[in-house]
């Protein structure tokens, strides 16, 4: 283990749309000492996702954009080699905003969770134990509100966020129904992750797919694409339908913003509502979720699968291969 | 006053889209006799509204259209000059879906609400004190959830919901903008229901207007018209905003839908919701809404406008009147 040469994934430029490998490029610079309050943090996963998009583009979003020739911004886990904190030992296992860096020099707090216990693989907490479960909890049922014998559809079904999206329905009593691309994926679906059903947007009529899975209507929606998926979706809605808008990958660029058949009628008909998810907003909860998810995970009643890409220098590409589909599960960068 | 010929406004044949006058015809019948349990209505108003095109319409809605050869669906306002109902005396002056029709003889649990009290005008309990208020009332307070110092954005702003949301935000506290279609009707908005700001559609530039009166965002919108004026809305947002759909009067036609920006971005950026609305789902609430809005009216913090035509031959061009924003205020049918 080298720990004297830190080696990051940088954005290169600014892309317009879906980052490519163009946009970005592997640097080199010395390992930084941490001073007092900080730690040094060997990373050993980067997390891919596609959040990434938005966090690159110049379009106003949550967070400003990362900057042009910095450290690409991303959830990493790894474990302390050396603290200056009184708080932190090292050893730990911690998860955080550590950026894609082999060596991670950062103020304590940027430590989002320190790993308790040791049972459980610290590349899950990316993925299903991190903010892909998170989200999926909190957006789920927080927002979703699935009540036992609902129908609950979701797009990107054997994705980190809706495999678990998916699951977690089941768990509550739920008819879980899929929409995912290809063969292999709404294999997933079903074999992995227990979906009642599986829809191939790609291959099969989508409406009278979702009419022959869904013969109740659809009580609630936890959409990663928007486009054609959810607009199909929209004309199936249930009475008081939930739709939780977590994601919106199938549109390239937002600026401006495509056009589709408006859904205000079908919200009012139905009587509908529509919720906007950034799981940043549940903080203060994240606690409880994580717990929920551990348990379950112990129960043997949540599953997940990971698409691990190996070194750093899988980086560049790794973002733009999400929106390819490249990936089976929860995308990270194995890196040390 | 002559009580033995009951004169209807009949749906004669069924449009497509906004109801023209050439759909409707006058009919003569013998005025019926109360059976066991039911009551005979003189009516004296007959209420015109928005959602009259989809009772009519052939498109699936909240209920079953109003059938060809059928005296209109519509909710209305008399007295019982014959009971045969023990709950039920001759007098009482009564609301209810009791229809385009000088006489109606009814099973008394048509009769939607018994008037108390006799200091309140009667046509008022088809507008501020009916289902406009009442929606209102629940859509701003339920839905939009409007908290003081809050921006609220109210579409058709001088329309009979629209006054009525404005002017309980402005008693919530809020920042009131109203949108409305000429001079006149934003004239009323300032002038006689209070709000901060007034838009004419027709006349100003929307995004520069809307950005003018609302500096901060709009953390609730009142939407009574979809189309172009919500698209201009959904782009100022503010954070965690509420949208309530309420109707949808700029579109003529949803079948198919026509086209807009897709809205899931901004949903999602700003973790903001949209909730269809109907009032017929607080029917348990009604009273709690309306025992509210007597209060503000006797108080004097709460007024409206009736736009009242004259007798039964003007009811076959009322509907499409409405459409064409003839009416400056609640418009009504006067008949006895």
């Amino acid at each position: 283990m080298n720990d004297t040469l830190n080696r990051q994934g940088v954005l290169a430029s600014r892309p317009v749309g879906i980052p490519q490998a163009e946009h970005f490029e592997i640097r080199e610079t010395p390992v930084d000492r941490p001073g007092p309050g900080q730690v040094l943090i060997r990373n050993r996963f980067w997390s891919v996702e596609p959040a990434m998009r938005g966090w690159v583009n110049a379009v106003g979003n949550y967070s400003e954009p990362v900057a042009v020739g910095a450290v690409m911004r991303a959830f990493s886990a790894g474990e302390i080699i050396a603290s200056e904190s009184p708080e932190h030992r090292v050893g730990d296992r911690v998860t955080g905003l550590f950026g894609w860096q082999t060596h991670a020099c950062v103020d304590a707090d940027v430590i989002e969770h320190t790993i308790q216990g040791d049972d459980l693989p610290l590349s899950a907490y990316l993925g299903v134990l991190g903010l892909n479960g998170i989200t999926a909890y909190f957006g789920l049922l927080d927002l979703g509100r699935p009540q036992s014998g609902q129908t609950v559809v979701v797009s990107t079904a054997a994705g980190s966020v809706g495999s678990c999206v998916g699951q977690i329905a089941r768990l509550h009593g739920c008819r879980t129904v899929g929409i995912a691309g290809g063969a292999a994926k709404t294999a997933l679906c079903t074999e992995a992750f227990g979906y009642d059903a599986a829809i191939d947007y790609r291959e099969d009529d989508l409406e009278s797919a979702l009419a022959a899975a869904c013969p109740n209507g659809i009580d609630v929606y936890f959409d990663n694409t928007a486009g054609p998926i959810s607009d199909a979706v929209y004309r199936q809605l249930a009475l008081h339908a939930r739709i939780v808008v977590c994601g919106t990958s199938s549109v390239a660029n937002w600026d401006p913003a495509p056009v589709g058949p408006r859904i205000e009628r079908s919200i009012l008909v139905k009587r509908a509502s529509m919720h906007g998810l950034l799981v940043f907003d549940y903080r203060s909860r994240y606690g409880q979720a994580r717990q929920a998810l551990e348990d379950w995970i112990r129960e043997g009643r949540l599953t997940w699968r990971e698409d691990i890409l190996e070194g750093v220098e899988a980086a560049p590409d790794a973002i733009a291969g999400l929106y390819r589909g490249d990936n089976m599960g929860k995308r990270l960068i194995r890196v040390g």
